[in-house]
């Protein structure tokens, strides 16, 4: 089979690979039809991400027919249309089950991780049957792709960790694809302002079509004067951390009101700077957390309902066989205006 | 009157001063019968607190008998007990309607800081209705002095925003009056654990009576591995900041188990680094906080019916007369083993 294999910094290609069998009894093989680029497979072709070897197929989203079952799956079977969650979890450790699955202690993000990914012809998913959703009838599965990850992410660790309620207040810092994920999903709560701020005017313009109430180009305007203009000089109820560097860490510190939250969305590869001598008495809190994918099954009918749209994140479309253009379109969004590409395998 | 005023950096003297008067109709005059000194008096007079100006009567905490109210109370008459909130409320503006009373916005944390304080024969405790709590009868006036500030910040910055519930695993660092307190007030909700983390082996040997599963000598041994030990090599649910500088919380992120809680409680006058590059992906949780005053009423009567003995923190008396001997002995606590201090005003 076809299959993008990592081979270290900087380097990647299209490999013929061996099929891939069942390992445990609780494994499914799924032939994918559709999967995507996350910014996380970029982290990983920098040489960020220790735990990914050479060798390895990248990839953790994406939607697929199931192929093959083991022994032990008797809830899904050959034929089952799925989506694939990102995070793999067993169901039985003590991490699921208190629902924190991205710790589970044979799972977790594991695919295009440390065992190999989605963006190949078929792929094996452990732990199948806490892994994979069945899709509904009649569902779009282009939209469904949007829901191996960006989605929850963008729900989880954004909008839910940031308790987004009625008539909050929130800032969005960072509009790319998660930064959107986490608007589109907040709107389900009916905050009263939601205000992206991000460099890039372009997707300024997006998050302004997709609802936000405000859009700040931070190159051109103070961030911290624009939102405390918007919320009577007091900050807002939660800002959501959309990028992953200590610069839009810190720009939070600045933005949330007392009582509010941080909510840590972006993966940071260094150390930021709290500034504990003006936060101490100010009642915050400050979450991160990897996506649970709890929200998944809600987020599928959330969609399925015509809710939320996740189609509108994406803007290019590939064939398997041309991923390396899909990589070079995904990793130069500022010039390409990229969000989520959809790469069709089957 | 006498009263204990501020002078400017390093400098305080016991005063003859007028009387207070009422000023607001929402105003009380309460005549001191007992006071103490909080960790935060000796911070004004490192001049670390800026809001405080030379000629303030210090001090926030206390009891004492109503003399006169204003025509506005209602609920409050003069010859009854009552105790002194640290935390004065109006109970009308939008912050205390959220019970987020530390953020009122003519109250706060103001006694003793940008108004005269409780250091004294006679104090106005303004908003009086919503700032002072009527003593039961036959209740120990002096237990009750640690209700003002010591107790309620200890349960609410760290038990409660900590989310101390049965079995958790909790380490506090920093075994001081405040650390102590949390350490008192997380047993009522029965932890599994509670380790106790600091330098003072005097301070550990009080730990250790109060009710700690473990105590860590981090002089002696390393603290991280210490607490790893005792928890499977995962952390603490919950990791309380007792101290206030940098090295602390810092330990509190390298304590802090997956899907854990950073509270912290102490004050701190610089930042601190924020490991994001180890902590984006653990679903944890860092809370700052002002006390509230919000759990007053149940601290009461967990007190009067003896499930929390907080006398067990006072460990020296003095007169008003003497406030140069407390202030001289509560400073020196390593040296006097002084925990908390109380002052008989009458």
């Amino acid at each position: 089979m076809k299959a993008l294999v990592y081979h270290g910094p900087g380097k990647k290609s299209l490999d013929e690979r061996p099929m891939p069998t069942l390992i445990a009894p609780t494994d499914a093989i799924v032939r994918m039809t559709r999967t995507t680029i996350c910014g996380t497979d970029l982290h990983i072709l920098k040489g960020d991400v220790p735990s990914c070897e050479p060798g390895r197929v990248l990839g953790h989203e994406g939607v697929g027919v199931i192929e093959e079952v083991g022994a032990a799956v008797s809830t899904l079977k050959a034929g089952d249309r799925v989506l694939i969650s990102c995070i793999s979890s067993c169901g039985r450790c003590d991490y699921c089950r208190r629902a924190m699955y991205s710790h589970c202690t044979t799972g977790g993000w594991i695919l295009g991780n440390r065992i190999d990914g989605t963006q190949a012809e078929y792929v094996r998913i452990p732990h199948a049957e806490t892994s994979l959703y069945p899709i509904p009838a009649g569902a779009d599965e282009e939209a469904l792709v949007m829901l191996s990850d960006i989605l929850p992410t963008g729900f989880e660790c954004g909008v839910l960790n940031g308790k987004v309620q009625p008539g909050s207040t929130v800032a969005i810092v960072g509009a790319g694809p998660i930064g959107l994920a986490a608007l589109l999903t907040a709107q389900l709560y009916s905050p009263a302002q939601i205000v992206m701020i991000d460099l890039d005017p372009n997707r300024l313009e997006v998050a302004s079509r997709f609802g936000a109430t405000a859009c700040i180009d931070s190159g051109r305007v103070d961030p911290v004067d624009a939102v405390l203009a918007l919320t009577g000089q007091i900050g807002v109820d939660c800002a959501i951390e959309a990028v992953g560097v200590p610069a839009t860490f810190e720009l939070c510190e600045a933005l949330v009101a007392p009582g509010g939250v941080i909510a840590n969305v972006g993966v940071h590869g260094v150390k930021a700077d709290l500034h504990l001598d003006k936060l101490w008495d100010r009642n915050i809190s400050i979450t991160t957390r990897l996506v649970d994918t709890i929200s998944t099954p809600m987020l599928l009918k959330t969609v399925s309902a015509g809710r939320i749209d996740p189609t509108r994140l994406i803007t290019h479309r590939f064939q398997l066989e041309d991923m390396a253009g899909a990589y070079d379109t995904f990793s130069r969004a500022a010039e390409t205006h990229a969000l989520k590409v959809i790469i069709e395998v089957s």
